[in-house]
């Protein structure tokens, strides 16, 4: 127990009513204390009025109205600990972007006071941003074994000037960090070793959930440690901050065993066919449970896609896959064994086009084609965004006679995120004076503020967040602080930032609607065309059939240019603007489009 | 009764057996007569052989793998038939296409051929290609009157150079087109007047179902007519062509009053708020829904949308909405009304971009701030590939502070298809000898082949085809014939067919990855530079932040541009490419991305 612990609990004990919490008996169910009689009065009129404490603030950098790229900011006194530091894929609209990240501006500006990023768990959108961050500060990064294992293969992609401070603790642990007493809690997600956090803090206790589920019989470890939380709320926890992902969705999310009963079934009715499974690379109790299966049914398993070969040298490396001795293919020596013999586990259960199963689908992989004879299981739901893109796949491999078991069908795949009855239940244990919801968009973050409020919390007790917005938390309920900076960086390439909303509006417009330059050369002395115009055109029309079109765009462009070589117009803005205008309205009469106009002069 | 009606029934009462049909007592339900024992065993060896018939021959244009531009075309003797002529709207990777539309080819080279194009509804994905269609060829069109008032509405838009021949008939009329004899059958769909076909040929009857579902309780108009479905499955149907959309579903779908219970409990709910209503332009039910509920309520109606606005006048010219005097305000009189007095209907229920509702989420509509006091009701499923964008409509209005209720909550929309219990009705009363799934992606035609699979059909007796394929039925089953010329024709602005994979190729290129132009002058004699080499960029980097990197890229130009000038290399396709590799690699290495490189060069 550290020393920062021991000074909370001291003062804790100096209050005759516990200030974190207003039940008296702290085992009491939680709605009765907030009734319609409470509401309104004073929050201190009934009791003494507690010695006034720090305020936590909390900066959100992430993870709000949005699903990714999950970064929350945590200081008190001058102590900064970060919780989690993930990446979060572009949408549509960002074109030719690879990747987001939040903006550090904020942590760069407070460096000297961060303590330390603890990591919840593995997966992107919560490690991501780690290589990024690690470019600007080089801090220590907490985190269980196989989350600091995915970071540390991560980061061997990336070269950083100082080698990273990567520090392994176990669910249990508790370390300090500055005035932050940290605790890893464990809890079910769809990857392992995925860990909850609890801070005491001179401010109180904040407990901060990760993504998690409650999996009573998980395919691997154990169950999300419920008493824990049970012995948090049972001392007095300041605010909760809990994910909200699935907390648009009734009832509890089922156990991974749902799956086993199901792939039991499904390799059964597969008999004499191939096997073909994809999942997310990160969800090694999936890949567990596959490779079950496949001994159980004595079928060999090979892996193919690059993230999932890499999850599963850490995961075996790290002991968190059990994988009998010669069970293992390698892709190349599938042909070595008849259909029946083989369950190949596969990346592209999202549809993504490079993926391992969307090549399969449109027979462009190198090692694997499927046909007749082919059972593909997708063992996963489409992201929103993604349901087109799998859709396709799913077609394409009906087309070429696969059998296709996807999500809608059977339960092949449950989410690795509490549901509303599950939420409830973590609520009602920690029993928290002040709740954030947190990762998710905004209906989400208002549906998990609703079911709080089901539960007899207060509106003025919750307080749903966004990015930039920065948050004072104390015993006496929410302060909004400044805003800080914060936003969306877009990573493209070695470039992390060099593409904002100018470069992207301009893609889109490229992308829309092509490209029509129109280049000449003037006589650097009176301005006459001495060379061009020349037109060129890029994702317009077919230049080959639109000859008429390219020849009145290039008669109207040396009347305009000759034009203002007699009106001794040289200012080429003006010129260029002449241009741009002109032909534009000749484009859209002919062709109802609005190519970007590109006029490009040049003195001889 | 048309003369081809007489003559087929004449044929069929020559025959002691109904051909089109293996039942002996047209009654029985049709899973008993085929099951496995007559499996595997030659079709007529337990009946004598009936004269050959004319086969009909079926070209698909358009509805199979995929969701739009449904086109299927029928052929028998020297007759074709038309049913509907639709478009779809773009994939993502169709970058700036406004619409798609089947190939016409094969309809153009049997123009003379073609008796008519029939159409079995007004929605744009069986009407939208008319316009293209009848620019190539002027063919007669027929339709229920809501449905050539919308065509006519549509045409408007276009000029066509000869007048079109737009022929009203009522479900349940009967019409000959060549020795096809149409018969219009009533069905329930979310447009009100819709049809299916049935098409007494000399092969035999076919039944085209259009889309439809069974609604018993429909807002406007009567039930599906299942007693002509009866009563043509009694005399003997060899074809039924029946749609797929919903054959994934298990179920029914529900009754479009479910739809005007929720509304009830909504209107009652929203109270004192300016209620919000986003649905289908084209929904002309769930309209009057709206409307009954708005005079019940007490409240005017306001369209917002210009879609909305052109449907409501069609179907109110047309007596296909029931509206009271003085309900409907114009969208400038809404601030004459208190919020509480008002129903605005309004398209953006998919989340598209420039729709009303996504101008009110993100504050851009000129005439309706939406905020804290509007209760808004999204009565529409996104289509697959519209999640996200309707996700993000609704976070943006509830940050507002709207209450918004969308699909996920309550029954605020029931869906237009047919589910796998409504499916199986038809097949049970059609009683079809064969059958082809249409209007669908590969995974529902192939659920719908099982379903008729489960009522006992043999899968020979199946045919699921595609774009492009051709096939021939009769008595003696299918048997595909040659290919006809079919795919995707793009529509962009006022250009039909000249965008290609070629400027979609650019497009999406330029999109992702933007563009460097290089543009030099060139000396004609010696090709020594005497101008340039100057770079512009475009959706590329920040360039003011990228000056490096463009003054690298400028001085690597001028040295190969230098050194072919020394080698006396001129062939500009040699010079290029030179730049183009060398400068793709200077940009790959430094900022590992792949713009499109453009080396402009100019004699002067």
């Amino acid at each position: 127990m550290s020393e920062t612990k021991n000074k909370t609990q001291t003062k804790s004990k100096g209050n005759t009513k516990k200030p974190q919490n207003k039940n008296t008996k702290p085992a009491v169910a939680y709605k009765p204390v907030v009734t319609a009689n409470t509401k309104g009065k004073p929050r201190t009129s009934k009791k003494r009025r507690t010695p006034a404490k720090p305020p936590v603030r909390v900066a959100f950098l992430g993870g709000l109205n949005e699903v990714g790229k999950n970064l929350t900011v945590f200081e008190c006194e001058n102590d900064i600990v970060i919780i989690d530091c993930g990446m979060a894929f572009p949408d549509g609209d960002m074109l030719g972007v690879d990747l987001v990240i939040p903006d550090y501006t904020y942590l760069e500006l407070n460096r000297d006071k961060i303590r330390g990023v603890v990591i919840t768990h593995g997966h992107e959108d919560h490690i991501g941003g780690i290589p990024y961050l690690l470019a600007k500060i080089n801090v220590p990064i907490y985190g269980t074994p196989l989350t600091i294992g995915l970071i540390e293969n991560k980061l061997r992609e990336h070269s950083l000037s100082a080698p990273p401070t990567l520090i392994k603790k176990q669910a249990g642990d508790r370390f300090s960090l500055g005035c932050f007493d940290i605790e890893l809690i464990h809890v079910n997600h769809s990857i392992p070793d995925a860990v909850a956090i609890a801070m005491t803090t001179p401010a109180g206790v904040l407990i901060h959930t990760g993504d998690f589920k409650v999996d009573y019989t998980p395919i691997e470890g154990r169950m999300t440690d419920l008493n824990r939380f049970a012995a948090l709320g049972d001392k007095g926890v300041l605010a909760l901050f809990a994910e909200s992902t699935n907390a648009e969705r009734p009832g509890y999310t089922p156990t991974e065993q749902t799956v086993t009963d199901s792939f039991d079934k499904l390799f059964s009715a597969a008999y004499n066919k191939r096997i073909i499974i994809a999942t997310f690379a990160s969800n090694i109790s999936r890949i567990q449970l596959i490779i079950n299966c496949a001994v159980k049914y004595g079928r060999k398993v090979a892996f193919s896609g690059r993230s999932m070969i890499n999850y599963m040298k850490v995961a075996q490396e790290l002991g968190y896959v059990e994988v009998p001795d010669n069970l293992i293919i390698d892709i190349d020596q599938l042909r070595d064994y008849p259909p029946e013999k083989i369950v190949l586990a596969t990346t592209g259960s999202q549809g993504e086009p490079m993926s391992a199963l969307s090549r399969m689908a449109y027979s462009d992989h190198r090692k694997v084609s499927v046909g007749v004879g082919d059972f593909i299981i997708i063992s996963a739901n489409p992201i929103p965004g993604n349901e087109r893109a799998v859709g396709n796949v799913v077609d394409e491999l009906l087309k070429r006679g696969c059998e296709v078991v996807y999500e809608s069908m059977y339960e092949v795949h449950v989410s690795g995120h509490a549901r509303q009855e599950e939420l409830k239940l973590i609520h009602s244990l920690v029993k928290p004076r002040y709740f954030v919801p947190i990762h998710g968009e905004q209906k989400m973050l208002q549906k998990h503020r609703s079911l709080a409020m089901s539960l007899g919390m207060r509106s003025e007790d919750i307080y749903i967040g966004d990015i930039g917005k920065c948050v004072d938390i104390s015993t006496e309920g929410f302060k909004e602080a400044e805003p800080v900076p914060a936003g969306k960086i877009f990573v493209d390439g070695l470039g992390v930032g060099d593409v904002g909303s100018i470069v992207l509006r301009d893609r889109k417009h490229l992308g829309q609607d092509g490209l029509i330059i129109i280049v000449a050369s003037l006589d650097v002395y009176d301005g006459h065309v001495i060379g061009g115009p020349d037109i060129v055109s890029r994702g317009f029309v077919y230049v080959r059939e639109s000859g008429d079109l390219m020849d009145d765009i290039r008669s109207l462009s040396l009347d305009i240019l000759e034009d203002c070589s007699r009106r001794n117009i040289h200012e080429w803005g003006v010129i260029k603007n002449l241009i741009k205008d002109d032909i534009a309205k000749l484009i859209v009469r002919q062709t109802g489009r609005s190519p970007m106009i590109l006029p490009i002069l040049m003195e001889v």
